[in-house]
Parts: C-alpha cells; sequence; structure tokens
C-alpha cells in the first residue's frame, strides 16, 4: 500500500492509533446490515474493548439503545469507570453525554460531530476530554442513512419533521 | 379511613394528585422484594401510564436500567414525549436527566430529593419542569436501602467508597 493510493482516503492514522474504535465502527455497520440506524460504540479499558454495541431502536424496538448505551449495557456491571475510554461513530446526544457524566468515564472519543452537533459541551464543562476524529466513512455512512431515512432518523433524536 | 389515622402518615393528598406516581413507587418496592435497587418510574400520558420500570442493576446486571430508563424502555417506541410526565421515586441522575433532555419530556415528578440530590438543576436549566413530592415512603425506603447495602448504592451512582 503505497501513500499514493491512499492520498485522498479517511485518515488512516486516526484509526491506527484508536483501534477501538474500528470495533464501534463494525457494530455501526452491523446495525445497518440489519436495518438498523448506524450508530456504533465500544468500552475500552487500557486499549482492550471491554464490549461493543449499536442502536438498537429498529431491531429491538429500544429508544434508550442508543449505541453508547448499548455499549455500556453490554459491559455489565462495573465497579468504577475511570480508566476506561468510550468509543462512538457520531456525537453523543444528551442521553449518551448524560450517561458518560454520571459514569464518571473520562474521556470520550468520537468518529463525527458533522452529522450531528450533539452535546460535546456538556461533556467539556462535566471535566470529559474529548477528541473528534472526523473520520470520513462515519460521516458517509450517517449522511446516507439520514437522506435515506429521515423520519426514523427524526425520531431517534425526537425531533419532529416539519413538512 | 379518618383524617385522624392519617394525621402523621406521608402527604396523601400530593399521592392522590399525582396516580401515575404510585406506579412509580409500586415498582421500586416490586424490585426491593426482588432484592435490587428500589427505585421506580412511570410515563403517563394525559394521566395515563404508558409503561412502568424500576432499577435493574441487580436483576439483569444492567447499569444503564435506572428506573427512569427502563420505564421508557418498556414504554418503546414513541413518536414525541411531549404530552408525557415522567414520574420517579428518586431525583434523576445525570443519564436519566440527560435522557429526559433529549426525549425531551416536558414534566417530571419526583418522589424525593433528599437521600440522592440528582441532577434538578439540569433539568430546569433545559426547560424541564420539576415537581418534587417530597413522599416520605420513598425518603424511607432509599435511606433503608442506602444504610443496608452502601455499595451496591454507591456502584449504581458510580462513587468510590472511601475506607
Amino acid at each position: 500500500m503505497t501513500h499514493e493510493l491512499h492520498a485522498s482516503a479517511a485518515p488512516e492514522l486516526d484509526r491506527t492509533a484508536h483501534p477501538a474504535f474500528e470495533a464501534a465502527y463494525q457494530a455501526a455497520r452491523k446495525s445497518l446490515a440489519e436495518g438498523g440506524i448506524p450508530i456504533g460504540a465500544a468500552l475500552a479499558r487500557d486499549g482492550v474493548v471491554i464490549a461493543s454495541g449499536h442502536n438498537e431502536r429498529v431491531q429491538n424496538a429500544d429508544p434508550i439503545a442508543h449505541g453508547e448505551m448499548s455499549a455500556l449495557r453490554a459491559a455489565g456491571r462495573q465497579n468504577s469507570y475511570r480508566d476506561t475510554t468510550l468509543y462512538t461513530t457520531l456525537a453523543p446526544c444528551a442521553m449518551c453525554a448524560g450517561t458518560i457524566v454520571q459514569f464518571k468515564i473520562p474521556r470520550v472519543v468520537v468518529g463525527e460531530a458533522r452529522t450531528f452537533d450533539g452535546e460535546l459541551e456538556l461533556l467539556r464543562t462535566r471535566g470529559v476530554e474529548v477528541v473528534v476524529l472526523d473520520d470520513q466513512r462515519s460521516v458517509d455512512m450517517m449522511r446516507t442513512f439520514q437522506s435515506d431515512n429521515p423520519e426514523l432518523w427524526a425520531e431517534d433524536i425526537a425531533e419532529e419533521i416539519v413538512e
């Protein structure tokens, strides 16, 4: 693989630096393949993925199962999250941001905040370190999904579509 | 039932005025009977309970299943929450408060905020109406539980016990 071949590709270095982000992205792809909302997340401790999950609104009719919430549910009971990092393909909403604050997760790595700006300021105000990768694959995946499924996307973020 | 018999009881009028709160309280009692954390919630629309739920950390090893979250999960997918009220026995934590904000639930009725002060200011700052009943039964239930199960309570609110 030469540099030339990847000159216009998504930032390979960022993904290499955040291998757990790949687990989040693959969870999002899995959800998309199932007909669900393509947002995924992974919880990691010391660089090792503890659990991953994806949005389950469509699959399980579960409105609280955003990607971040599903990953935290899959991780089960933890004595502490102070040594963990949460990876997610999309900027966390108020539910997921509140959960990160409540669980005292110190660091969140976000795939992108272009298709949904989320609550990054709430996180930062509460002392959470936020890293935004601006991953082009994640942007493209959400843009296509939002364009193809405007009502489902609106439902997931509790917005009402104005005709 | 005479007034005299209830002179020192919990405020009967408040509970009569909020019948859906009783569903939240009974969900908390059910959790306690199962060996779980006694916090319950109910979602109501036009005074009718849509769903109720309780904390499921112990029962299902589910750290995101606070009472409010369980009730919202049980309610399933909703087009809108703008005409709903969420009832809960205990002041919502940051996770549950963030969820209320995200779902645009306009009103929350809280059993008590004495044993855990929660994030009532976050709710109010984001435009959510908060009513605190100061229900003595809820206070007594939580005080007993916190006293008997300090480690489990600390885990549920992601606090660390300092010996």
